[in-house]
């Protein structure tokens, strides 16, 4: 044991399927072999590695708790040289226990069965998953490790707590599978190092990366030294190996970390599982020579997979975090590629109007999934301007993706004659409207249908709240990037997007420029039905992320009238919701299964 | 206290609104006054009685709660005369707890709190309420009373046990949300009769009745003796005020009441709350007088409401069962009254082909609302067969309810010259077969629109499960009667209805004996696409209802590919039952909330 030398962690945040048993065994024995490699004695992989997270009602088929645990059998041969710490799932008799193997010599040493499990937003784990409470400590030479799973390091006072006050742990291991919203590695990084300076110890945390369905995990992993400082942050929103180079216990602690300085207090911390925890210290002394010292600063070799990420595995470096418009693109444009790759799809079809929705929507899938799988298709009608109708093409040129128009007005004209013995003369109301919708929506599916692509809907969370949407008409599509997105948002994220190519802006300033329209009837502005969205949008947000209730809006300023009719039209439109297609959460709060509401409701508060 | 009297108490049945605080408040202090007036001492309300249930996340906003308690505290002073037990949620700092008030002399005397939270199958209480752990029981007079909430009953060992055991409970009364599925109704009579007979005490239970979205709640609310035996039994999926007359403790029991047998084992049983629980016994003796006798087996005034049910309260009657496809079809009906009458819909459009799916949804529909309130509209194309194209109006002329015909032949072909542009000359596949259920879709959607009908999706479980159906085409409607039947469970349940009207049989002869087909292309059978309803069926509902392995089901017979096969189609088609329209929950799993399955899955286990 010298100051010159280290132990050296790697924090694997790899990007698993969920299902895909064979597939996340061999992303983790990939990236356990890498990591052995490059000097690492224990790889951390994410939360549910063997599964991917969350497989939802896939839990309650005895048959995937079987087939999970033959993974892991399949697994653990080949783990040697090293510790690999792997997410599974552990059939009890009481029930499936969410779990990490400690895994060496080819064989599971141990496991750890998670303690606190989250029941509230996106999670649902006790729906799935019995508590445990056994809280174990493995002592292995000079190290005593704790490990633990996500939300068990969120509540103060429990697992982590009991495994370094009692447990005298040195080094907690923490595997994660943490979803995003916009600033959610801020959270995670002040709790860590909190909990880290409170409970005087290393915390490492490995925290998944891609996109599942509504959820995109941003990686991110991290560890914070026993004063709470920084050691190391991964990249967000990619898969990586990041090393982490460790004094042994004992040691002086290397000189100032990059971008470490202490926090003070725990973000919103989650109470600790009721009962009473049980400490248990483990004896794995035989396994101490798999943690070899390597020499402090050794670098790693290139292991950068051919045509992979530019860094795909790196030692003891604090990534950067993205600036703010750029990381809710990074996350759409990571949700919207995984959804496509991991359900097959090699394309992906957009109704582009000349709005400013749309063209956002191809600038992420052009982005997301390269210019050549995106297709364009504008649908002009009567009412659409020469300039929304101009704009459409030239948002397709400027990202270099296919295009096609097929204006409606014939089928139209033709839906109208067709449909006259059962709508008579009765005069032009929303009927018509949502008939030129329904008719895009029509052609949009058709083209998925012959070719195979995805169809992605293009509206914002504005929107979707308020119900400004046509269901089976603009609301088609297997896949809602900006569902979660603000319209005010919108445009922000168009023009960070426009000034990350100063010489060719993909959206036409026009586009931004012009008052947001549906055109469907002549001369048709969204201000005609709605507030304007400079005073939509923090109504929408108040009562849809934050639970604010109508009164509690009259105090910021809002008109009583006003606030009644955006929460009618938020709570009378869930119908539409119900059936919208998935989209990326970006906020606290998304549409989906992170907010579910009754379709049957009648509470409608007064703001005064 | 003698033989000849008794404590009437009422179990009121009511169908509450989710979110409907002043109508459910009326409606519970309707039911009050009329029991009282009708002798009962003790009224006793469902689950959740002032907000309905589930409210699910409307329980996140503190304005709801407050409104809540506002609720109970205008209810309160007019409970005079007697007890009420009222369901609500009560905020606390550590979180809302699913309560019932014990309100008399016009305020809350005590509230019991929910200590066992479902948080399976359709529930996610733990979502949304904190357990609690004590066990009130309350004395007055002779009475030592327990009070607890639906799955605390579930629980064998839990709060029953303790209140009972140590707190010498003679009555127990238990409110309920307990949603419907086919023969529900006897799991919980043979839960609360093998309670009662363990636990030595009268059980009595009030269960809510009415929709809500996906759920019926079909009351049949029932009271137990301390031998176990049916003391009586409120009818099915109808609010009823069933009053039952308890012979004061010590007297000898009555003679054998109706239907009375014991019951060797109770159905699965949930295990009780974690922790230890705390008995309360709670003096509440200055309320005796609240308890009046009455001369047994006393009448109650006709206190039927004018153009209400046949009998709106009853006496000590057991009321019997429905056989299994009158039941089934009575939860149908109701489900779809309530969910048009909550979300005020007059009428309810449906396109009827011909077919068997459309024609029952039709019949269940002009049952629910009165052919007066029910339109179909039949839109043949060229490969619509003479004869469905005449069973489609048959079905109308026989029901009653208004028809329509739109041929969408002219549609159909005007939309393939205008989408050749981009599909070219590519040869038919399956985007012509749903271009054509979308136009249908789409035709639909405009009579809604113009009209304010709500749409009925008409796809069956069967369908729904392999995917046999086209978004956003046949598909479309907000609400989806036959989402939970399977097809060959459809045949029945026609034949059944057919049954019911001998002289005049509403479903053709031939729309039952056709061979299924979609008629979206010339000469087309379901059988061309899927095996044969008799053996698809059974292998859907042990994958889905059942969770199944396919290895498991090769033991039974069925042929491994053909396993493989269903097992893929019902993954593969998770994006479709996404954005389906809600449908009504017969089955111990539906789709839906009942269900939840990732979109991106790629779990595929083989047979062999």
């Amino acid at each position: 044991m010298s100051e010159s030398t280290v132990l050296r962690i790697a924090l694997a945040q790899i990007n698993t399927t969920v299902g895909d048993l064979p597939g996340n065994r061999t992303l983790a024995e990939e990236a356990y072999r890498k990591a052995v490699v490059a000097g690492a004695s224990i790889v951390v992989f994410p939360e549910l590695t063997l599964t991917g997270y969350p497989p939802e009602d896939l839990l309650l088929k005895p048959s995937f708790l079987e087939d999970t645990r033959a993974s892991l059998d399949a697994l653990a041969p080949k783990i040697t040289g090293g510790i690999a710490i792997v997410g599974w799932i552990e059939a009890s008799p009481a029930g499936p226990r969410n779990a990490a193997a400690l895994v060496a010599r080819g064989r599971v040493r141990d496991v750890y069965q998670k303690c606190t499990l989250p029941n509230y937003g996106v999670f649902d784990e006790k729906r799935y998953f019995v508590p445990a409470r056994r809280c174990p400590v493995y002592c292995v030479g000079p190290w005593r490790i704790a490990i633990n799973i996500c939300e068990d390091v969120w509540a103060r006072g429990g697992v982590p707590a009991l495994q370094a006050r009692e447990g005298g742990a040195n080094l907690m291991l923490n595997i994660s599978a943490s979803p995003y919203h916009a600033r959610k590695g801020r959270v995670r990084e002040r709790l860590v190092r909190f909990h880290a300076r409170e409970l005087g110890l290393t915390i490492a945390q490995t925290n998944l990366v891609g996109g599942q369905d509504e959820l995109v995990f941003d990686g991110q992993s991290l560890a914070a030294d026993a004063v709470g400082r920084l050691i190391a942050r991964a990249p967000q929103f990619m898969p990586h190996i990041l090393l982490v180079d460790l004094p042994l216990p004992g040691a002086t602690p290397a000189a100032e970390p990059p971008g470490a300085t202490g926090s003070d207090e725990p973000p919103g911390s989650v109470p600790p599982p009721a009962g009473p925890l049980e400490l248990d210290v483990v004896d794995l002394n035989d396994l101490a020579e798999e943690l070899r010292e390597v020499p402090a600063g050794a670098g790693a070799p290139d292991l950068t997979p051919a045509g992979g990420p530019a860094e795909w595995i790196s030692v003891q470096r604090a990534w950067p975090e993205l600036a703010d418009e750029a990381e809710v693109y990074r996350a759409l444009t990571l949700g919207l590629a995984d959804y496509a790759r991991k359900n097959g799809f090699r394309g992906v079809v957009i109704g582009v109007s000349g709005g400013i929705d749309s063209a956002l929507t191809a600038a992420i899938a052009a982005d997301a999934l390269g210019p050549e799988a995106v297709v364009g298709i504008s649908m002009p009608s009567g009412y659409t301007s020469a300039g929304t109708r101009y704009d459409a093409r030239r948002v397709a040129e400027n990202l270099g993706i296919a295009f096609h128009e097929i204006p409606i007005g014939g089928l139209f004209e033709q839906t109208l004659r067709d449909l006259h013995p059962i709508l008579n003369d009765r005069p032009p109301d929303v009927t018509e409207e949502n008939l030129q919708a329904r008719i895009r929506g029509m052609i949009l599916m058709a083209f998925s249908n012959k070719f195979g692509h995805l169809v992605l809907a293009t509206g914002n969370k504005t929107e979707v709240a308020v119900g400004y949407c046509t269901l089976y008409g603009d609301m088609v599509g297997g896949f809602s990037v900006l569902k979660d997105v603000l319209k005010t948002q919108v445009y922000r994220l168009a023009e960070w997007r426009n000034a990350q190519s100063p010489g060719a802006p993909p959206i036409p300033a026009d586009t931004i420029a012009r008052p947001p329209s549906a055109e469907l009837r002549p001369d048709q502005k969204d201000t005609d039905s709605l507030p304007p969205y400079e005073t939509l949008d923090p109504i929408v947000k108040a009562l849809v992320e934050d639970d604010a209730a109508p009164r509690d809006l009259l105090a910021q300023g809002f008109d009583a009238a006003m606030i009644e009719r955006v929460f009618a039209m938020i709570q009378g439109n869930e119908y539409k919701r119900r059936q919208a297609a998935p989209g990326i959460k970006i906020t606290p709060r998304a549409f989906g299964r992170d907010r579910r509401y009754p379709l049957t409701n009648r509470y409608r508060p007064r703001a005064v």
